[in-house]
C-alpha cells in the first residue's frame, strides 16, 4: 500500500514567487507520491477588476457568473496550473496539470440555494480514483485546478479545500492517504498571533474539549470539523499547517495533525 | 497497428460555438483513436486588446513577451482546452487537455532569430510519444492546446499546426497515422474562390508541376510542404479540409490527401 500525500495550497503561496519556488522545490524531493490541489489566489479578482467583471464573495466562496467563470478558468486552469506544471518539470519532477473535467475525473453539479445563487459553482458527486491512480502509475504529480464538469458540457468552479478532501477521501480506499492544508498558519493556534503556539493533535475525542474552552478559533471550526469528517471517512491523517514547512510537516516534527 | 488520427482544428472553429458542436458532434462519432490540437482563435487578440497589451503579428506568427504568453496560456491552455474538453465530455467523449508541458509531452526551445525577437516563441526539439500512447491506452482524447516548455520552467507559445505535425511524425514510428488540418477550406483549391475545385491529391511527384503551372496558391505552399515532409518522415498520409466535413474526409470523399 503506497503511502499518498495530497496536499493543497492556497492563494498565500500561488501570489508569492519566491514563496512558490521555495515550495515547489521542497516537494520535489518527498519520495512519496505526490497530488497537488491549487486554489486561486488574487489573480482571477485582479483580471476581474481589469476587465470591469464585478465580483460577489458570500462566506468566503465566489459568485460565479458566466464571465467569471470565464475569468477563473483561464487563471487556475491556465495561467496558474501551468506555470506550477512547468516549475516542477524544472525540478525534474513529473507533472500533469487536469482539472476535473479531465479524463472525467470529478463529476459536479451546479449549486442549487434556497436563497443564494452562487452561479456556475459546483458541488462534487463523484471522484474517479482510478484516474489518479493511473497517472500516479506514471511517476506524475497531477496538478489539479479547481474546476470541475457536470458531464453536459457545463465547468463549474470548485472550491480547492473540497477537492482536497474528496480526493483524498476516494485514494484511502485503498491507500494510506495523508491529506496536508497548507495555509498561512504554522498550524492550529491557540493564539492567533503566535506562531508558537500550535495545538500539535486534534482528535475526535478532544476536539468537543477544545470546542467548549474556546481554544480553537472559530473560523478554524469549519477546517477541523471536514478534517475530522475525512478521517472517520478513511483518510489516515489530514495536517495543517504553511506550505513553507512541508518537509518539516511530512516529517511529523510541526504542524496539527487530525487524526 | 493502430491507424490514429492526428487532427488540428483552427480558428475559424473555434471562434463559431455552433460550428465546434458540430464539429465535436462529428468526431465523437468516430471509431478510430483521435489527438485533437487547438489553435487560439480570435479570443486571445481580444484580450489582449481589452487588457490593452499591443500585440504584433510577423509572418503569421505572435510576437509573445511576458504579458501576451500568459494570455496566450489562459486562453489557450484554460478557456479554450477546457470547454473543448468538456464538450467532449458531454459526447461520451473521454478527454484530457494538457500542454507540451505537462507530463514533459513536448520539449521546446525559445526562438533565436537573427534579426526579430519573437519573444516567448517555441521551436520544438522532442515530442515523447509514449506519453499520447499512455492516453490513447486509455481511451481517452488528447486535446492539445499550444503551448509548450523548454525543461527550465519557462512555458512557449507555440504554432499549433507544428504541433501537429511534430506529433504526427511520432506517433508514427509505430502506427499507422492520419494527419488532419482542418482550416477554412474544403482542401487545396484550384481556384480559391471555387470551393468545388479541390485538387484530391498531391504528391511528391506532381508537386512539382502544380507548383511550376501555378496551380496551387503561393500561399498554401508551405502547409504543402510540410505535409510531404511528414509523409516523407513517416505519416501515413495528410489530408486538407475543412472542419465541418470531417466524417467525409475521414471516409475518402473528400478533402486533399497527400501522400
Amino acid at each position: 500500500m503506497q503511502h499518498i500525500l495530497v496536499i493543497k495550497i492556497g492563494g498565500n503561496i500561488i501570489d508569492d514567487a519566491n514563496a512558490l519556488h521555495q515550495f515547489l522545490d521542497a516537494i520535489s524531493s518527498i519520495a512519496h507520491p505526490i497530488v497537488l490541489i491549487h486554489g486561486g489566489g488574487k489573480l482571477a479578482t485582479q483580471l476581474a477588476t481589469t476587465l470591469q467583471v464585478p465580483q460577489q464573495m458570500i462566506n468566503g466562496r465566489r459568485v460565479t457568473d458566466e464571465e467569471t467563470l470565464k475569468i477563473v478558468t483561464m487563471v487556475y486552469a491556465g495561467y496558474i496550473n501551468k506555470n506550477i506544471v512547468a516549475q516542477l518539470q524544472a525540478r525534474k519532477r513529473n507533472a500533469i496539470g487536469i482539472t476535473g473535467a479531465d479524463a472525467n475525473m470529478i463529476l459536479a453539479h451546479k449549486r442549487i440555494h434556497s436563497s443564494i445563487d452562487y452561479g456556475f459553482v459546483g458541488n462534487i458527486d463523484h471522484v474517479q480514483a482510478n484516474v489518479l491512480h493511473n497517472l500516479l502509475a506514471q511517476q506524475y504529480v497531477p496538478v489539479i485546478a479547481p474546476i470541475t464538469h457536470d458531464g453536459t458540457g457545463q465547468l463549474l468552479n470548485t472550491n480547492a479545500d473540497t477537492i482536497a478532501n474528496e480526493i483524498a477521501k476516494a485514494l484511502s480506499a485503498t491507500n494510506k492517504v495523508t491529506l496536508l492544508y497548507c495555509f498561512d498558519k504554522k498550524g492550529v493556534l491557540k493564539d492567533v498571533d503566535d506562531e508558537t503556539s500550535i495545538i500539535p493533535s486534534i482528535t475526535q475525542e478532544n476536539i468537543e474539549h477544545l470546542k467548549t474552552n474556546n481554544i480553537i478559533h472559530t473560523g478554524m471550526i469549519p477546517k477541523i470539523d471536514n478534517a475530522l469528517a475525512a478521517v472517520a471517512a478513511g483518510v489516515h491523517n489530514v495536517v495543517l499547517g504553511h506550505a513553507l514547512d512541508v518537509l518539516d510537516i511530512v516529517a511529523g516534527k510541526t504542524g496539527t495533525v487530525i487524526h
